[in-house]
């Protein structure tokens, strides 16, 4: 954090995590940012979810188990109707665990689900990132690898940048995720000497419906979906801001749109091998990270789930 | 330069290269770096060409004149053959015309045409570049643009890039350049806060003919080409260096391989969208510029035009 | 600024500063924010003051015109005393010009003034300060000084440096300002890169009366002006935020301290040389600009000269 | 290392520096870099020592051992004569240990020694640094800290400083270090954004003597010492270049001036509290660390310790 503790924060009492009984009663839901290992994680997050005590997990353990939804509240709100098969499947009463996806991805599945929203499928998509220090967690690279240089490599990542949209963009059917089968992504992640913001330079193609680029940037101008309509409190009031200028985004200039919620896209222009190419900007430790974490919870408690 | 001028170096005279007469004699050809606007450095350079002295250029001014070579030694040597044509054309004698291309397309370009000379055609290229802020010349971006941020988009180049590989791998036919029609390349161009070297991430496809992961490292790591056999001063021993590790090549340590004239290649892996994904990096200013043009005089002086 | 444009800013109007007439019956007072040449600058801000518009100036023109007060209202508020003998002198009505000093003395000045209003007279300073990038305007340094590097060298600011002081510190002496004559300061300038926040490693000498370290720290923490007293809307709370860790201030970490506002110190120790060491930080374009300025008007409005 | 290793030094056999047997016989002197506890150093060293086989050692673990001398060969190596001693009191016949000075000094020590030895007494020094990320060792700080930031803190380094130049600069007296009793030096380290090369801004005192700027830079111009007599191969020609523009030294421009082995300096000028200032600046990992080391080598070889 670049400033100083609140005072009210300071004087909170930290309790193990591992201390399931301690939270008993006190707790309505809890956030988790365990970093166990990932076996250990899920349990953990289980036994809070058996004892009532719902989880909106910032943990990367759970995105693979069949029954967590992977949530991006303005992309698949509709995967909370998991939560009751979930419940069912281990006895659970109020309890569940809910994710939020890998950071990387944020900066262009949105625009690429606002485009698929009205009509117009993405089949293809490759992306490169330019991904942000903070996304590394603390200490992170050494400053002697982040100066006068750029890493092109990130481990992990682009497996999974290329399988949780897949899921996230996925149906349930008969209780079960159905993955997105007909998008195929291929991603190159690179982290570059940058505090926070992930960049990403996109080329898509449509499936058929081809939409002309000024459709494509209304289409995420005017893009809105559920956060937005329950106004909750952490939404952005636009998920998508497109900048016309030709040097856009930036991640120290465009990471703190609208609270750093909002993904901020530009250059939208002709691909000479796909349909489109565009840059996608989100900010990775907020909309990427706890304030993605924030939204699942106040979508949860909208929706009744908390 | 980083280190102090070199006193014989220091001592030389500099005269107005506008002066052309003053070079009359005294130079066998010259090495040319305008930054006047184009018409008047293509002016500039054809009057030296008429003047008897040949003019090779690290200027873009020429690079689209119908009847001058754009040369990579190892590519495209076979273009020389245009210079007799460019002398007659405007009734020259001695003096020619050759040009080197833009800096940012040597790291992908050099491992493609290696593919494409074992027989494994590339038909679509699309390839994002993480460019050095010595290719935007001095000063260059803002120290405050460069310090916890990138810029997605550097003015002109990714037409550039997209273009001049035509001309490059393109025939000469009955006296005239045929641009290359089998292949389309997309660029996306970022600056980031790295001082030398252009890094690319790059995927293609191939036309029918797709080599295994082992062939396609193997065919890089075999490739010499005319520079090699003549063993001109300046020319790489090994062209392209595949790199094994998962996390190479990184502009600050492999930039400056073989005297800064090698590209370095790496993370050859399968793309999910077109065949093959890896990524590529070469010294923007000594392959890219100056060490390019070294080496243009260099084949010139072997194949006997100077 | 890193942010977009508030709509409602966006929408003002752009007039030209020379049109002064434009500005009668408008304005209450200007911010001058002047770039002419120096006394293209005194001019202009003087025909203001001339048509009963007060002055309130950023620029460094006025700094060491006679009756001209350069204003840390934490520091010299009493030199406001100035302003009905500067209106006297020209024949003004209303109008007047103050001006705030230079960027980089704010990280020192005002924990020193703090010592020696609680009685320990400081003699000597030796300041070494490390720059931020934004005190040298846009586009300031170019990148490639900047990356991999630090500039010993800002061109003029040390004679500001070492001379300012002694006018802020100054007295008022027959309605002329004497300066401060007992202290010396030797300042080393160098620009890192940094985008906001100047940090200085300062050596000081006591006259005759030294503190413990004790003492200073809590004269630091507990020092207040008359900004404080008056409750000015940007007054920090707490001028001068002392910081206990061994590694702080940090300019990315405590730049924005109190709105910007507030200075902030740490590592006081003994010297070897003199008698105290300590690093001092201060955002340069808040406390050392726009916000300087800012809280110059507030104080102004509130001692009844707006 | 910026650059492959070459492929002769890829096949030495790397043996483990405990197994000291290994090396009887082999090693006609072995470099230490050891980075175990200081007393565990200290012990192998000396078991180097024991058997026969000198130790020029980089590691601080024996700094501050009675009969080791801290070498600076430019500025005491009349501190040899203190092996003959060092011998006697272990009771070794070959074996013996010489050890370098901590690295941010260098860019400082050398410059005063100079005024020293040409009458020029030195009594009070304050030297700020601007130290480089390498001197803390891979993987040293967090790249999250030095993007858009300075530390203004390098644990044990200011003690270091300002203790280690009494040894160096002392004599022998009857068998034993006269520590220089008659400079106090006082410093403040910063840790920037620089891969290599340590910077120190310096304000310095002297006893009567004063030189005028022009004695002081025709000083540092001639200034030669043993290495040079000797021409050792690493020593620089010049130890000391002055440099006359108002912007130099910089890390990145002069750090390897004369293979990284001479000290830079500049902005030489008044003082207004001590007597002159100036900027300092040597390589730290070559002059201050493994070049030093080398240098040292190279003189006991040269006197015939090796």
């Amino acid at each position: 954090m670049q400033s100083r503790i609140p005072p009210d924060v300071g004087q909170l009492t930290v309790e193990d995590a591992k201390a399931v009984n301690k939270a008993l009663g006190k707790c309505d839901f809890v956030f988790s940012a365990l970093e166990l290992d990932k076996q250990a994680t899920r349990d953990l997050e289980n036994k809070y979810a058996e004892n009532d005590i719902p989880v909106v997990s910032n943990s990367s353990a759970h995105r693979w188990t069949e029954d967590v939804p992977v949530l991006i509240p303005e992309i698949n709100c509709s995967h909370l109707e998991m939560i009751p098969t979930q419940k069912q499947n281990h006895g659970w009463k109020k309890g569940f665990v809910v994710v939020k996806p890998n950071c990387s991805i944020q900066s262009y599945l949105l625009p690429i689900h606002a485009l698929e929203k009205e009509g117009y499928r993405v089949s293809r998509v490759i992306a490169t990132t330019l991904q942000a220090l903070s996304g590394a967690g603390y200490p992170g690279p050494s400053s002697f690898d982040m100066v006068d240089n750029v890493l092109p490599y990130i481990g992990g990542e682009e497996e999974k940048s290329e399988k949780e949209p897949l899921k996230i963009l996925g149906r349930i059917e008969r209780g079960k995720f159905e993955y997105y089968s007909s998008m195929k992504i291929s991603a190159h992640c690179n982290r570059v000497p940058v505090l926070d913001g992930h960049t990403a330079c996109v080329s898509i193609e449509f499936k058929d419906n081809k939409p002309s680029q000024e459709q494509a940037i209304r289409t995420w101008r005017q893009f809105t979906s559920l956060p937005q309509e329950l106004k909750l409190p952490l939404a952005p009031t636009q998920p998508i801001i497109y900048r016309d200028e030709e040097d856009r985004p930036q991640p120290r200039i465009d990471r703190d749109n609208d609270k750093g919620m909002a993904v901020t896209v530009g250059r939208l222009r002709e691909c000479n091998v796909l349909d489109f190419r565009f840059v996608g900007l989100s900010h990775n430790t907020i909309r990427g990270a706890a304030g993605g974490g924030i939204l699942n919870a106040e979508l949860l408690k909208a929706k009744g789930f908390l």
